[in-house]
């Protein structure tokens, strides 16, 4: 186990080179790097959840131009076909996946690179141009990540704290979103008991969560999503913190499947509910959060836990990968800004315009 | 597969032969049935969920005496040392699972016929006599079953229903109580549309609920635990129907962790949720539900989820079976001699006594 937190995406060998991403699907049990030289590559992993995390996949979408890039160099095409194989690449990209905004943010700022280069720019120096942009993409990331951790740490109370899903260094290009909170404040001194859900029906919790949190060496305790209530209701948890994969304009949350339930029942405990993701979360164009595209995911997710047959031939699956939480049921949005609490439509404008 | 609902327990070969578990922790994929000649084996198989469901653990307690008397038998103890192995036994029964009301319930039921026997009955006229007893209090809970499923399938509004763990066949002495209340209402032409929440962690929803429902032609859909508050604001279900394993006088129900998590959901969206249970679960000594004795199970249930390790080495689990809803957030209990609603202490007491 490597004991530095572990990246999910890194470029190899320059612009001519190719994209590697850590197969999250085989973890914690293996450490595999799966080379992308192709888009196909790349799309298959996120639609697959090699790399998973809204910020992660917007990193890795825009890396995937640079991949696109390399495909335009090795067909030997000409400018104008570069372009337009990229512009066509771009969009397989950025659809991808329907529900996390940030994958269209970054595969379109990537692209809009190639309006700044000259028109008779050939493939390698589009490739070197996007690489360029991709990095920077990522690096601001790993800045955001820590101002987001920065802001958020104070809000915690001491005790017990509660997150869903993974929202860490596999998640992102840095430290994470809610899990840079829960990172920072321990950093800080602060003896927190964090509280990992397993995340059903992709154990991210389980796999992923308490895995860098144990690499960390900060305890952490697994739970199935189902044993929330009871926990809140034992009094234990101080405050609940996660990620998001879209926040409309009013503050309607798109997150993993089950976070609508934990902020319903962190309500009705009196404990805080906090968001936390970068300003490229917002999708200032929604309002009501059920406009959000919820990304329905294959049976077997459900019936097949782990690969292992559960149900019977014959049942079917309703499997929802997001829900959206009401802007009211949420304490506080932690952004790389600063925190927007309480949760209204105006600061949420405030904070992203300021 | 078999075409006739599924049976959970069955005594072998009348007072001297022995009894058999269908060892529901190898469905759906295999059915085997589980000899017990020996209280150990009933108890082990109480205990790691061979046989569970509040009135089927109850019904295997019962027959556990049988069992207990069979020792004696094969012991040649006297009658006085009979009856004092049989009260040994009749205590370790009654406490193989803490948070079920009717397994004590129903193992004190079956030893107080020792008290009807004669002083000098040997060990087998005493396990005839248990064995007549047990077999009374499994008859008795298919009848009150049917009954349960009477009385609540009219609750049902027409659309989606949607359950959490397993109240079928497999968890009692007949048809059911929460999933009676469903296949009724379904046996009098009722197209209703079963959700089965998978039930982590040993997935009873997803093994046992969608194999009952399959086996009798009733479509069904599974969803993990965290997908019901998804599922609820969809607007897609018009009640919730979930069994209990302890209900207290003034109406909190402990049941299957995840429980109260759907409770809390269903209040938030408007949706009625029913709980469906023999007179025999209600505890009325206790009133408050915080005094139920939660049973907390061993964190391999959570971390290696099916057998499959999900979690790193080093990660800790939390793992309550069960939780407590509060009697607020019940529409009504369904019970073998009517509806209780609204919940009440006084109707409560009024239909147990009435």
């Amino acid at each position: 186990m490597p004991s530095a937190p572990p990246v999910a995406v890194r470029w190899h060998d320059g612009a001519a080179g190719h994209l590697e991403l850590l197969d999250q699907t085989l973890l914690p049990g293996r450490i595999v790097w799966l080379p992308c030289r192709d888009v196909e590559t790349v799309v298959e992993a996120i639609q697959s959840l090699r790399v998973r995390g809204a910020p992660a996949i917007g990193i890795a979408g825009a890396y995937g131009l640079v991949v696109a890039a390399g495909e335009a160099i090795r067909a030997g095409l000409s400018p104008a076909a570069a372009r337009d194989h990229l512009r066509g690449q771009a969009e397989r990209l950025a659809e991808a996946r329907p529900t996390a905004v940030n994958l269209r943010w970054a595969v379109e700022r990537a692209a809009a690179v190639l309006d700044r280069c000259p028109s008779d720019a050939g493939p390698l120096p589009l490739a070197e141009a996007l690489l360029a942009e991709a990095g920077a993409i990522h690096e601001e990331d790993a800045r955001l990540c820590a101002a987001i951790g920065r802001h958020g740490a104070p809000l915690l109370p001491d005790g017990g704290v509660l997150t869903h899903c993974n929202t860490g260094c596999l998640a992102t290009g840095g430290d994470g979103t809610a899990l840079a909170v829960i990172t920072t404040a321990w950093a800080q001194g602060r003896r927190l008991e964090v509280f990992a859900d397993e995340t059903r029906p992709l154990f991210q919790g389980a796999r992923l969560t308490a895995w860098e949190l144990v690499q960390r060496g900060i305890p952490v305790t697994v739970l199935v999503d189902a044993a929330a209530g009871q926990l809140l209701r034992s009094g234990r948890v101080g405050a609940c913190i996660v990620g998001a994969d879209r926040i409309t304009a009013r503050g309607d949350v798109a997150n993993k499947i089950g976070t609508y339930p934990l902020a319903i029942l962190a309500r009705a405990h009196g404990v805080p509910f906090y968001v936390a993701a970068p300003s490229s979360t917002f999708d200032l164009r929604l309002d009501d959060g059920a406009d959000i595209p919820i990304e329905e995911r294959g049976a077997a997710e459900v019936l097949r836990p782990l690969g292992v047959p559960a149900a019977p031939d014959g049942a079917r699956a309703y499997n929802p990968a997001f829900d959206v939480t009401p802007a009211h049921l949420v304490s506080g949005i932690v952004t790389e800004r600063g925190v927007i609490s309480p949760v209204t439509p105006e600061r949420i404008r405030a904070m992203l315009e300021g």
